[in-house]
C-alpha cells in the first residue's frame, strides 16, 4: 500500500476533514487484492473503496472481429451497503440505472484512451469496478484503480505470451480526480458531504504527460465562469499528478 | 422558422459541406410543431432534426413533495430510422441503452441549470426529445430546442395562472453545441461524418451570459492538450452565441 | 401534399367538426419526409399525424432463409406527447404494451396481404409507424401511410436493382379506415372524441380492387346487428376509395 | 359433458377429419373442473382443450374506483407442450408475446360486451384461459368456455350475496367460433391443419340474440370478397348457435 | 388410474382429513393425459393436481455438444387459480420468482439422478410440471409424476429408435414425498393446511432401491433434532415405497 | 481475525490441499470490514471470501405490518471475477438466476430460524452476502458470516434503543458447512475442485445447541445410502462446532 498524503503540500485547512482545498484524501492502492483475476486492485481514496479487476480474454466481440484491433470495456456497480442508506440491487430491479450506465461508459472510454488497440491485438480486457464503500469520487477512484489492474492484466498477458509487450500497449498512464466549487471556493477531491453541496462538480481524467482524456463538468446549482474553470483544471492537474505518483509506487512495489 | 446561417461570418471553408471551421450548420427552430403539448418545437441543425416537447404538470414526484420546489426531467430517444442503418427500438429490446440514459440525464441537468425551482413551485416539466433524423449533434440540438419548448410551457403555465411568471422561473437562456478536433484542427458543430473521425469530441452548454452549465470532452483516439481545450471552448462560445440568437428570434416571432 | 376533402360529396353535417357522417377528415400524404429511409412518409388524417418509414434490407430472418420468399414486418409506436396526457415510454417501462403489439401485428399483416413474397425475393421490408400526434384512427392512418412508404422502398430497390420490378411485388394497393356507430348512427373516420363514445368501432383494410384484407369490429358497449355491419362496410368502402385516390395522387406527384 | 356433434346436420364431408364444411368439431364443456376457483371450466373443441377459470374479487382496479362500475379482464396462455413443438414459456423469456397480448385483450373485450358493469357493481372478474392442448381455434374455445366460467362465478357471487342477481349482470350469452376459406371453400371451425392453410381466417363472437360482439377477419394470402364475407358470417352464425346450445346444456346440467 | 390408498395400513387418524400420521393422501396417476407430448401425465395427490409432460428432442444444448451425453431439465409453474387466492402470472410480472426457480431446479436434479446420460446419448428431455390445483406437496407430486412422463418419453424414443433401450437409460425409479413435524408430531404427506403450520418441512426423493437422491429439510419455526430427523426419514421411506408402487401400477397398466 | 485451523485434530491427509477428510479449511472472520453498515463482516473459508452486511431498518414490509413481528431477509450475489472465468452480471442480463435466488432464500430461511421475531419487533434486517472470491462453499460461508453481521446489527440496535435486547432476539447461534462424498469417501468442507467431483453434496446448517435448521443433500451422480447420510451428518456436526467456535471468538474480540 502506498499513502500519498505526505506528497501533497498543505494549503489552508478549512474542510470538514481538515484538508487544505488543494489536498487529496489519503489514497492507498493494493494489488493482488484477490487471487484469480489477471489484475485485481483495491483502491481506497479516503473512505471510498473500490475493488477493480481486469479480465484478459483472447478474442474480441463479434463486431470487432478480423480488425486486428483489441477492445477494452468496463462495468461499474455499487454493493447495496456501499452507501449509508441501503440501495436496492440493480439485478433485483431488473435493469441497470442511468447513473451506472453513464459511469461504466466513462471508465471504459478513459482507459481506451491510453490503450494502443493495434498493439493489444484481437484481445479483450474487461474492467469491473465494484464499490465496497462510497464516500464521493467513486468514478474517479474506479478509473485510477482500474488503470493499475489493467497494467497487471497486460503484464500477465505478456508473461503468458498473449501479447508481445505490455509497455507497447500502454500509450500513457491515466488517472482521474474530482474537483468542485463549494461556497464559491474551488476544491480538490470531494467526499460525499462536500459533493452534495457543490455548485459545480467536475471529473477530470489526465494522462501521465498532462493531457486530458475526459473532462465532465456540470453545474446544476450555479453556472461556472471561465475563470473558475481554469482554477478547477489547475486543481485537477495537481491531484492527478499525485495519484499517478501513487500508481507508479504501487506498480513498482 | 429562423435561419442563422447568415449571422456567422465565413472562415476558410475546408469541410465536406463547405463550411468554415468556425461556422454553424443552418439552424431552424419551429414552435408549435404539434398542437397538444404545452411546448412543442422542431429544431433542425443541418440534417439533424429533433422534436422537443415540454409537458407541464402540477405536482412533483414523491421524493420532492412538500419541498416547495419544482422539478425538470428529460427523456431522449431516436426513432428507428433516424439513422442510416435502422436501429432496433429500445422498447422491443426491453431496456434503455447506456447512451440513451446518458443523454437523457445530460439534457435534464442542463435545463435544471437555468430553472429557479422555487419560482417554479411544486410543478414538474417533462422534456421529451425524439430524434426524427440524426446527423451528428443530436444531444446538443435537443438541449437547444428543448429550451425553447420549456419557455413555451412556462408561458402557457403563466397564462393558466399555474405559475406567477415565466421570466422569474428562467434564470437565463441555455444552448449547447458540439466542437471537436479533426486531423488536428478544432472545428465547430460536427455532422456525423466529422464526428466519427474526431480525435476529441466535446459538448458545451452555455448560458446567455456566457457561463458554463456543462462541459463534456472526451478523447478516445488522442488526448487533448490545454491549448486545444482553450481553442475548443472559444469555438463553443461562438456557436452558442449564434444558437441563442436563433432561440431569441424564434421566441419573439 | 394532396387534400382529398374536396373529393367527398357532403352528407348532412352533424358532427363536432362539421363533417357529414360519410365524410373523411382532410388527409395529406408527404413523401420523403426524412431523407435517409428508403421510404419516408408523413400522413396527416385530420389532427392525427404519423411518420411511416420503410426500411429495405437484403436478406430475411433466419426462419425464412432459403425459402426464396421475402418478408414484411411492422412496428407501431406513439411518442409520449402524441396524446393530451403524456404517456410513459414503453422503453422506460421495459415492455411493449398489448395495444402496441396488436397494432404492430395488424399493420404487418395488412401490408403482407398485398405483397408477392416470391417477387420480393429474399429481402425484408421493415415498416416503422411513429405517431407524432394522435386524434383517433392512428392504426388506419399508419396502414394508409405505410403503403406509400412501402411503394417508395420498392421503387428504390428497383432502381438499385435489388428487385426486378416494384410493380410485380405489389399485388394491389391497400388502405384502411375506421368506422363506428355513435348514438346509433354509423359514421366514417372517427376522431378521438367520437371514437371514445362509439358503441361499435371497426377498422377495415381494403385493396384497390375492393376486396378485404382485414376487418376488425368490436362492440364493447352494445352488440351490432347484421344490418349495421352492412352499413359500416359501405362507409368503409367509400372512405378507402378516397384514401386510395390520395395515395395515387401522392405517388404520382 | 355435453356433445353437440349430433345437433349439426351433416353437409358434404370433404375435410381431413371427415366433417362437413358447416359442421363443428365435437365440443364438451366440463364445469367445476377444479375445485377452488369461483368458476372453473374445461372446454374441449375437437383436440383443442382449454381450462377457463373465473376469479371473482370484491373491488376494482384503482382507475375504476368510485365509478359504481365493475370490470372484467382476461389472460390467455399456452402450456409449453400444448403444441407439437414445445414452446418456450413467456415467463422464462421475460415478456409476453404479441399474440398472447392480442388474444387476452380479445377475450376480455368480448366478455365485457355481455356484462352490465353497473349491475356487477364495484367487483372484478378475472378470466384465465390456459390452453392444455392446441389444435386450432384456441381463442374462440377460450371465449366459449370462459363465458360458462363467468356465469358460474356470478352465480357464486349471488349465493354469497356479493351481487344481487347473476341474471341482471348478464345482458346476453356469448360464444365464438372460427371460420375460414380453404382452397376457395368457406368452412366452419378450423383445426390447426386447416387453419395453417387458410387463405382467410375469421373469428366471430356472437351473442345469444344473434348480434356481433367481435369480428376479426384477416387475409394474409388472398383478399376476400364481399360475397365470401357473407358466406363466412353465415357459417359463423350456425356454429355459434350450436355452441350456445352446448353452453346452455352445460349450465343446466 | 391407480389408487394406492388401500395399500397403506391405517395408523391412528388424528389429522384434519382423518388420515393416520403415516398415511399418504389418495394418489392417482393418469398417463396420456394429453395426446401430443412424448410423455403426458396427470398426477393427483389428494387435491393437488399436476400435469407433467416430457418432451424428447434430438440434440443437446450447446455447452453439452460432442460430449456423447444427454441432458434432462425441468420447468415448474402454477396456473393463476391453482391457489385459493389468484396468483399473478410470472409472464406478466416479467420475471420468474425465486420459489419457481428453486423447484424447477430441484425437479431437474432429481430426475437426472436416475438417468444414465451416456445411454441417453446426445438427446434432451424437457420436463414441464404445471400445477392445475395446489394443496401442498406440489414439488414432490411433480417429481413423482414427471418420472412416469419421463419413462413414457423414453419408451417413445425407443420405439422411434432414437435410443437403444429405455431400460438402459433408467438407472432406477424415483419418487418424492413431503414429511413434516406438526405440534411436535412427525407426519407424512402434508396438505396445505398442515404444511403452513409445520415447524419443520422436509422433501425427500428416493430411488426404487431405497437410496436418497435429494433431502431438503428446513426449520423456520423450530430447529429439529437428530432423533426427529430419523423419524422423518422413516416416514419418507414408507411414503416413497407406496408412491413407487403406484408408479409401477400405472406404467404396467 | 480468528484462525480455527488449529482447533481441528488432523485425520489422514489425502486431499489436494493436504487436509484430513474431517478438517475444515482455515477460517477467518473480520468484523467492521466496512464502516457504514450496522453489521459488516468479511469471512474467509480457505480461498472463499464473502462480504456479509446486515442492514437494520425500523419497520417491516407491508404484508407484515401490525403483526408485532420483525423480518429477516437475505440477498446473495457473486462479483463477476469471483470465479476463474468471468461471470456476466445479473444486472446486465436483466434477471436474477435460479441459483442466486435459491441461495438467497436459503440464507434468509436459516437466519430466520434463530431469530425471535416477536423480540425483534416490527424491524427488518436485510442481509447482503457478496462473494468477492469463490472457491466452493460460498453459501455456507455466507450463512456463517451473516450470523456474525446479524449479531452486530442487533447489538447496534440495542445501543440505539431500537430493540430491548440483542440476546433476547437471538434464540441460538447458527453456522453452516458443506460435506460431500468423493470417490466413495465422505469429506468435510469442499473447495471447488472437490465440489465439482462430488457424487453427493450436502449443506448443513446447525444451531449452537446442535439441532438442524436446514439440510440440503443432493446426489446428481450417485444416490447416497442411509449409512452415508449418517457419516455426512457427523462430519457436518464436527465442522459446525468449529465454525461456531470461530464465530464466538470473533464476537468476543
Amino acid at each position: 500500500m502506498v499513502a500519498i498524503k505526505d506528497m501533497l503540500q498543505a494549503g489552508t485547512a478549512i474542510r470538514p476533514d481538515g484538508r487544505a482545498v488543494d489536498e487529496l484524501r489519503p489514497v492507498s492502492i493494493t494489488r493482488n487484492f484477490t487471487d484469480v483475476p489477471e489484475g485485481s486492485v483495491l483502491i481506497c481514496c479516503g473512505n471510498t473503496r473500490v475493488m477493480c479487476t481486469a479480465t484478459f480474454t483472447a478474442g474480441v466481440p463479434r463486431w470487432r472481429k478480423d480488425s486486428g484491433l483489441g477492445w477494452v470495456t468496463a462495468e461499474y456497480s455499487m454493493l447495496p451497503r456501499a452507501t449509508a442508506e441501503r440501495t436496492d440491487r440493480e439485478s433485483i430491479r431488473g435493469k441497470v440505472g442511468g447513473r451506472t450506465h453513464e459511469i461504466s461508459r466513462l471508465i471504459g472510454r478513459v482507459l481506451r484512451g491510453v490503450v494502443d488497440m493495434k498493439a493489444l491485438g484481437e484481445n479483450q480486457i474487461q474492467i469491473d469496478c465494484d464499490v465496497l464503500q462510497a464516500d464521493g469520487g467513486t468514478r474517479t477512484a474506479s478509473i485510477t484503480g482500474a488503470y493499475v489492474a489493467l497494467v497487471d492484466a497486460l503484464r500477465w498477458a505478456q508473461r503468458k505470451r498473449l501479447i508481445r509487450s505490455a509497455d507497447k500497449v500502454l500509450k500513457d498512464a491515466v488517472s482521474a480526480v474530482s474537483v468542485g466549487i463549494i461556497n464559491g471556493t474551488p476544491m480538490l477531491d470531494l467526499p460525499y458531504i462536500e459533493d452534495s453541496q457543490a455548485m459545480t462538480d467536475m471529473n477530470v481524467a489526465m494522462t501521465g504527460s498532462g493531457d486530458f482524456i475526459e473532462i465532465q463538468g456540470t453545474a446544476e446549482h450555479r453556472p461556472f465562469s471561465r475563470k473558475e474553470l481554469d482554477e478547477l483544471l489547475a486543481l485537477a492537474e495537481k491531484g492527478n499528478k499525485a495519484l499517478q505518483a501513487a500508481q507508479r509506487a504501487a506498480l513498482n512495489a
